[in-house]
């Protein structure tokens, strides 16, 4: 009877062969999404919706620590208020889906689905602020948003997303300044804390910016094949929108001011980072604060008298400090290691009549898969250490990673022989210009990732035209 | 300085004046949603939408616990997908909002925006039921829908809004009507228990259920007004959507077989239900497991020496069982007492120099300002003593309000007359006959509520056309 009708589990392409295959065997085998008749659309199957769960609990418990409450705006935006803010629809208008009708009835006025909601926040800001007392406003919400792609891949480009969008108004520039960085700090410290995935701080070019913002901040990761992602971005705007939007406060001098604004998101496409940062040959790599199952329990020769119970009773013990699955299914062991080890289970905890001897159970690590010999009662304080110890791991690997594959250049032949045979970051100097911006896409097909914070020139003239430079750019193709 | 610019708490249309716009009025007054230029949606503001977390935290995990799993599935439905039910599709076509253009250029396919997500999951469950092992399948989703509604009301009928939508496959008729009474369970007793809201569960006419489904149950609330709502469906479908989807299992006797499917949901008319089941002329009346502040510190005499720091620490220590803010702002305490009352905050405490000198502290409750003077040690009991009573006595008002409202007819003049002259339920015999019930629509504007399990016949005869019958229905308006 056993597994041989259950699945068996499938090799996966090896990442070195065809990272794209891998990262496409991955999402399917480790179930995290499917495909629908809904074209560059996906469906976020239970364990992938699931790693997004925890990581909308993490992060939503600390916009709350900072102040921010959730709202429910409109997924609807009149074609009028889109246009109200011309950088902003240029930047939107040409990749939204118009809804034209409704029932059977042509609509007066289309209404693009939105593909970010600062109209809808303005419009809401200006009718509900009138003092410096309602300042600042601290809002985010949690959605899905539509962009018309043409090209799709599960969870980093498709046209429906789901994520979390800040958007908040403050009395002064100074205030609005210090939410931007304080909000691109806390991705930072989820990326890098929670998810062991190093990522750059810095300020995106003009080119790269948000349509319709001041400054665009930016945390960047590097994935496993040198290709750097976008993990999350805050926008400072000013008070452009503001005066688009008429939001004005009237401040403690009895002056009419405009307020300035932020906004700020990180998307599913997270999940879509985690997998290539740490996923290797046999499938995905979680880190424990976001997986779904942290530890998963395995009875060896679990029809032996007492290997059941023994599993079950470590199970009880387990849930009550950390995500616990027990597989008493009848299929093999070997089996169940391979499909928990696909799934990127963190930690497994192995039991058999041997262990239960001896009062012990093996603990193999899903990262490096080293083995461990516990004690079972030393569990609660093993298991949580060894998950911190796994996330440090994770996280020295991918930033191993990215050194090795951090470059730099100081003129334009060796920058194109970098991008056309390596693959990571170029760090190079830049005079600022576009042209010499649109240069390097065209000729070295890189794009600037972003200009870091705490800049250390590696010289003075841009990497492009040679006249003089002052910033120091990471280049890179990136998803 | 004090409250000279602070906004006044403007009284609010007493609910027997005119219950319409008592409702509206406490929708705006107690901040719960906002309108914007999307006509027919709304905007769910912070204190709105902490309910609704609330409501989600509560059910999630139930539906957690009886084994479901979130999922997310795709926004746009094509409409060759919508079609594939032909009562389905009957059902909703006439009110959905279509999506024709991506980006500049026309759709080959008019996608829709879901109305409800029956078809996504059964092109979905096709694709990954193949065995009897893979069920029973048990997903649920948490998002937002569009109808395309004429006339809306914020949170009782909006073009757009949020609810959770379950979607299960099972091997088995009893299987899958097993789960659809287990859901419909799930939502009485969440009614009842959680928002102190009696209901009548029983199953719609053939009329009143959903684009099909077999059976459609129901869970009904009646309304301060004597309007019903309905809280809450649970839909049977037998495996008519199985055979227009393809979604067979191979069973244990090797046969291939048609899958059983239920769906259920609930949505945000939950908190307009809570409105107006129990507010009253000063705003709302939050049930405490729902509400987003369940007690409010107000320091009396504040700036007298030690109150702040008083009302500080037990701001503190109440925050260890429950969601407790202390306003220490400088508004009077006349003031605040209204602006809380309007907001629906079950428990109020008082807290001044002589209480502090006394070691107590006043509690008042919100449903019949009943005011208790606590000592300050036993506020860790009495406080979850409280709220519970207070619930208790949420619902008892109800049923009383319920009980009053219901009326009994045996012949067609009397239900008629009851119901022009009268508001709230009328239990009256029916034989069945869809002609009885659409001249009872038309001749005394009320419909089928439903036809409550546990029949209690008042008779054998159908009130509209004297033959016999066999069902009680409870008839009415409804939101």
């Amino acid at each position: 009877m056993a597994n041989a009708d259950k699945k068996f589990v499938e090799q996966i392409t090896p990442m070195d062969q065809d990272f794209a295959r891998w990262y496409t065997d991955i999402v399917k085998k480790a179930d995290l999404i499917d495909y629908s008749s809904v074209k560059g659309c996906m469906i976020i199957r239970p364990y992938g919706y699931a790693i997004w769960e925890n990581i909308q609990k993490i992060l939503d418990a600390r916009f709350k620590e900072t102040g921010h409450e959730n709202v429910y705006m409109p997924m609807f935006i009149p074609e009028g208020l889109l246009n109200k803010e011309k950088d902003h629809v240029q930047g939107f208008a040409p990749e939204v889906a118009w809804v034209t009708m409704g029932g059977s009835e042509q609509l007066s006025e289309r209404l693009c689905v939105r593909p970010t909601s600062e109209t809808l926040f303005c419009e809401h800001y200006a009718n509900i602020i009138r003092s410096y007392r309602d300042l600042p406003k601290l809002y985010n919400q949690w959605c899905s948003v539509v962009r018309w792609e043409k090209t799709t891949r599960p969870f980093l480009r498709s046209r429906e997303f789901l994520w979390q969008e800040g958007h908040t108004m403050h009395a002064t520039a100074e205030d609005a300044q210090e939410e931007t960085l304080r909000m691109l700090n806390i991705y930072a410290d989820f990326f890098e804390k929670d998810l062991g995935m190093p990522v750059i701080r810095g300020r995106k070019t003009e080119k790269e910016k948000f349509a319709g913002a001041e400054a665009t901040y930016t945390v960047e990761a590097l994935m496993h094949d040198g290709k750097a992602l976008q993990g999350g971005t805050s926008h400072y705007f000013g008070n452009g929108f503001a005066k688009a939007f008429g939001i004005q406060y009237l401040d403690r001098d009895n002056q009419l001011k405009y307020c300035y604004q932020t906004s700020w998101g990180v998307s599913t496409r997270i999940i879509g980072g985690i997998i290539m940062t740490h996923g290797d040959d046999s499938g995905l790599v979680l880190p424990p604060s976001v997986a779904p199952i942290q530890v998963v329990i395995i009875p060896v020769q679990m029809h032996k008298e007492g290997v059941l119970e023994a599993a079950e009773a470590l199970r009880a013990r387990l849930a009550k400090f950390c995500r616990v699955k027990l597989d008493d299914s009848e299929n093999s062991p070997g089996w169940k290691f391979s499909e928990y080890e696909m799934k990127g289970v963190p930690l497994r905890l192995e039991i058999g009549p041997r262990d239960i001897e001896n009062g012990q159970c093996v603990l193999v690590r899903r990262d490096n898969r080293e083995k461990i010999f516990v004690k079972q009662d030393e569990l609660e304080t093993v298991i949580p250490e060894t998950m911190e110890a796994l996330t440090r791991a994770l996280y020295d690997k991918a930033l191993e990673n990215r050194e090795r594959r951090t470059y730099e250049a100081h003129d334009l032949d060796t920058l194109k022989e970098i991008a056309a045979t390596k693959s990571g970051y170029i760090k190079a100097m830049w005079c600022g210009d576009l042209a010499c911006e649109e240069k390097l896409k065209e000729e070295a097909d890189v794009s600037s990732r972003c200009i870091p914070f705490g800049q250390a020139p590696i010289g003075d003239r841009c990497v492009c035209c040679g006249k003089p430079a002052d910033k120091l750019v990471f280049w890179g193709k990136a998803y």
